[in-house]
């Protein structure tokens, strides 16, 4: 197998997506636009990767890492420039170089691979990825010899009326014999209306001089979708969509509305999971079997067990135990551990909490800053007072505590297994395991006097 | 009118569903495959239906009981082979069967009955339910004479390019003269690659003894769906849930997103309600006129009076009544009964509980097993002690009493006519009609504390 | 230029609607559909507006307001008798005149104009909107002579073969020379089945009389959909959806999923703010720049600043200032005014309100009726107690102030500067500034007694 080696366009600003951010890293499905072009052609298997970095260099060096080198476009000069730029890199090795722009966030390593096959077979030394488009307007058109090489590429204002009836269009990906690549680049001038050096160029030029020059057709022409405009980019993002969800749907997950649920790339979700629509997964997070997640439920970073159920929550960077029942109106915030047939009941929020198994807290409750035991019982209202203006302090409840109702835990405060704290209490101090702890005034009846206290209560 | 029969073909596995549940099993719209096409069948009006059950029969023959009759096919040797596990029920029988799969969700009462009248009409010993389909690649064509009749079905492996342009596809469904389907099923062999027995081959069979065989085109090809991987189960929910939203807005209810709201074919909704997206209504709910539900709510197995407004709540197995305002945030638990004019507001939650007319409890509330009369307002944060560690009690509120924030009500408790809890009471005991019931400790001001009291409060 | 006119058609009920509103005033988007057309037809720049009313005329009538004249068509005689009844007001007048159905929301004044200014350039008497149906089944079809002048238009029941081939069809809007409309409209009769006058009549009277009859095609076939059930007015509020959210988008906003964001026509949002799906923002919201908004969360004639965060969350008529927090599922209720960077956090509602910068309520919390200083901490639980069950009442919490865990702050009551109220109090007097409150009871912790306790806490 030849040397490949690949050129990524990152330079742009992207004025029309009207944006601080700059256009490769506007993110689809969670992901910068210039990230998932990187990972494909990292699965592309190349020698070298020259990403051409301009506007906000430093933001998508940062971004991409080591994965890649980087040459910087200074101005911002055409395409042929932008590529010009990977000369020092890349101008004296034998092999084939893709080139390949960073806000074609859709592009696979399999169309690429097959683009750089289909040069190889035609011994080119320049390939055309194009597609079909039923509407080619403003695009560039192929018109190919009888051989099927191609003659020429035609922009659509220069186009005559045959050619602008050609519905196989320029994607703006191609792969070149580097070498020609880079001597027909000294070769681009920026005599045009712009000044710019335009890389569709290169084809004409090679052409000229007697090169071959495919072209490979992809079935799939929604990948070579370049993003210019935020209109693109939720285009791009519904078809990533669409995507990421079909392989969930092969590996076993059940969606009610796949249009309607939103997942990352890289969560795992396990087979007869059913999820619900309105449903936000992003980054690391993975579910396990026969789990019911969603409707309007929120994972990040989040790992759940099996046959687990989460309806209209919320959970952040947290572990949520097999059998479990959260919902709906929960919310669990970062570093909890839910623990195996817990329950996590309406209006809960937990926040960097581990729960026992089997342990309940059911209803309208704060639990943060806390460890709680196996088979505890948390009763509606209760909260962990885990704040006192200056500084968090921990509350420990051991195993089989009932924690009645509307009670205040003021932390630092540990209740001891077995014990029993009586609703409506404050308590401050450690409760001993099997005590029952008590804290509230005695109840008075006024009678007749209800009519009388619609004052002041 | 001819006897006529129906086979549903419902014993597969559907391996490409990867999925524990067998494939006919599988819900569209909350309702399983072979449900749906259970229901089409006896609206079709059969004489007698016989369903052909394998993996998972149990399971299968315990969703339809005794509205069908069951055949077990203990090898999966192919349709033709299913088919002929009904012999025993059906061979000497006058009549027309219809053959049906369990994985077509969609089909309609109308189409099968369109399908055997075309047959009627014909004459025919065999009609086959045919379907344009604008990429027919994989599908069996439907090769016609010059009369209409069909002459053969070409598989699409075995199709030369002219067969392959043809766009009138075999459905799967069939109906036969039932005598000559049984005949023709003797012959059937099983020699060819897969060493399945294949029902298309009656087709071949019968035409070759020189007998009429139809084709019945509809022109409804999104009915004719099989489903046999998760990505074709969300296209069927797609389309069932487009058909029922179609249903309930030609009946007089707006949809903000038809494709965004979920409704089983069961609920009942009035005129004039209008539906906000992101809403899930499941099971036999009944909705009432001039509604406004959802966004993001969702009802199971409830019934909503007129008038009444819904928002970002859950209600399940519970009766609300008319002009009640509920939300947003509001959860609604099983065997609850809410009063007309009663206002549920945010982080509300009730269970078991029933509220009489205009009674309130707007704010941050669990009321559970629980009666509450007329004109009742419940103070923010109260709460229904319902539950010791060992058993549920039941908090009694009579009329017009108020119940002042943060309360306790310790159940087994009851709050007589027009009385007045203050707040922040824990109330044990029974309060009569008409007191003033307050259980608090005094306020203490400590001048100049504020500093010094930041350890632990 | 010429004077304009226009009559906007608003006076059918709308039978298919299945509805106690009027056809025109359904809304679409938040908006009535006849709203829409008015809107559009005043940034056509008309002389004089005429809306034709009938049924739930004054209904109209007070929507529209004097934006418009009106005519009453008392009884529905058909499109020419609803045109007649401008007879007085337009008749004698030198000019064009614009006839548009109040029930095509989608609709724009470009588009009028375009018609306009063909009718103007082939110096027509008359001039048809016309638009591609690539299904034109039941529309009238236009037929234009080897000029592109209308020959006629034929309704689909009385075309031939070659003219139901014809897939130009009539839209229902029209211009006209003044004079010769109300000519013409003269001569219409009602001698056809329904004994109705019908508006394209006119044109076969002018096309008689050799006047010229133009018809200019818009390109945008999908702004002249009419609506006739609620299938339609679905179809409306999606393409009406779609045109606002591209409007954002073009704008700098991005959007996860434009099909499932609910968006009115006078919201504003800056650059690079994200909308998550499932949110809802109708009236005239406002909001600012780089915030991030749902997803599932609503809006409604409301202020939000910058770089602000509000998720799974409702905000109604009320103003949030810039790095502000809120949410999940908080809930601020109008007469609301949220400082820059407060925090309001999960199961927490806010009513007529008002937050100083910097200030948290991060907890299950109700905040009503109050003046709330900067750096206020309200703990967990914490409720303003607003209602004696009679009045209304303020609290205020000055500057600094730190309020403790599951604390009832009666009103009318006023928390000084500085001062710390312990958890698990009921304050009914005022604090000091500086002063620590407590009003609790002492904790009693009963050794050995929690297994005693199970009958009654």
């Amino acid at each position: 197998m030849s040397n490949r080696y690949a050129v990524i366009l990152a330079a742009g600003q992207g004025t029309r997506m009207k944006s601080k951010l700059y256009k490769v890293l506007h993110p689809v499905c969670g992901k910068p636009m210039v990230e998932h072009v990187l990972e494909q052609v990292k699965l592309a298997e190349m020698n070298e990767i020259v990403t051409v970095v301009g506007h906000g260099a430093e933001l998508v060096q940062a971004q991409l890492g080591d994965r890649s080198e980087f040459v910087l476009q200074a101005e911002q000069l055409g395409t042929a420039h932008a590529v010009m730029q990977a000369k020092d890199r890349l101008q004296n090795k034998d092999g084939i170089t893709l080139v390949v722009c960073g806000d074609t966030p859709l592009i696979t390593a399999e169309t690429m691979s097959s683009l750089i096959q289909h040069h190889e077979e035609q011994q080119a030394k320049a390939t055309i990825l194009t597609a079909h488009q039923e509407k080619p307007d403003g695009y560039g058109r192929i018109i190919r010899d009888e051989n099927g090489l191609v003659k020429r590429i035609v922009e659509h204002k220069d186009a005559n009326d045959t050619e602008r009836s050609v519905k196989e269009v320029n994607t703006g990906t191609y792969c070149f014999d580097n070498r020609a690549l880079f001597e027909a680049l000294e070769k681009v001038s920026n005599d045009n209306v712009q000044g710019e050096y335009y890389l569709p160029d290169v084809i004409e030029i090679l052409q000229t001089e007697g090169e071959t020059i495919g072209a490979f057709q992809t079935a799939l022409a929604s990948e070579t979708l370049g993003v210019n405009d935020r209109v693109a980019l939720s285009q791009a993002e519904e078809l990533m969509r669409a995507r990421i969800n079909e392989k969930h749907m092969r590996n076993g997950v059940s969606f009610i509305d796949s249009a309607n649920t939103y997942i990352s790339n890289e969560a795992v979700i396990g087979r007869d999971t059913v999820i619900y629509p309105g449903t936000v997964i992003t980054g690391k997070t993975t579910i396990g079997e026969d789990c019911v997640v969603g409707p309007n439920s929120e994972f990040k970073d989040s790992t759940i067990g099996d046959r687990t159920n989460i309806k209209q929550s919320v959970v952040h960077d947290s572990a949520v135990g097999s059998d479990v029942n959260i919902g709906p109106f929960a919310h669990i915030r970062p570093q909890s551990s839910i623990g195996d047939e817990v329950k996590i009941g309406n209006f809960v929020e937990i926040k960097k909490a581990t729960f026992g198994k089997a342990s309940k807290a059911s209803h309208l409750s704060y639990i943060g800053d806390a460890e709680v035991g196996a088979n505890v019982n948390i009763g509606c209202g209760s909260i962990t007072v885990n704040y006192d203006g200056k500084k968090k302090h921990l509350t420990t409840i051991e195993d089989n505590v009932f924690i009645g109702c509307n009670s205040n835990l003021v932390a630092p405060v540990k209740i001891g297994k077995d014990a029993y704290v009586a609703a409506g209490s404050t308590i401050t101090k450690d409760v001993p395991g099997e005590a029952l702890s008590i804290a509230r005034a005695r109840q008075e009846n006024k009678e007749g006097y209800a009519g009388k206290i619609h004052s002041k209560n």
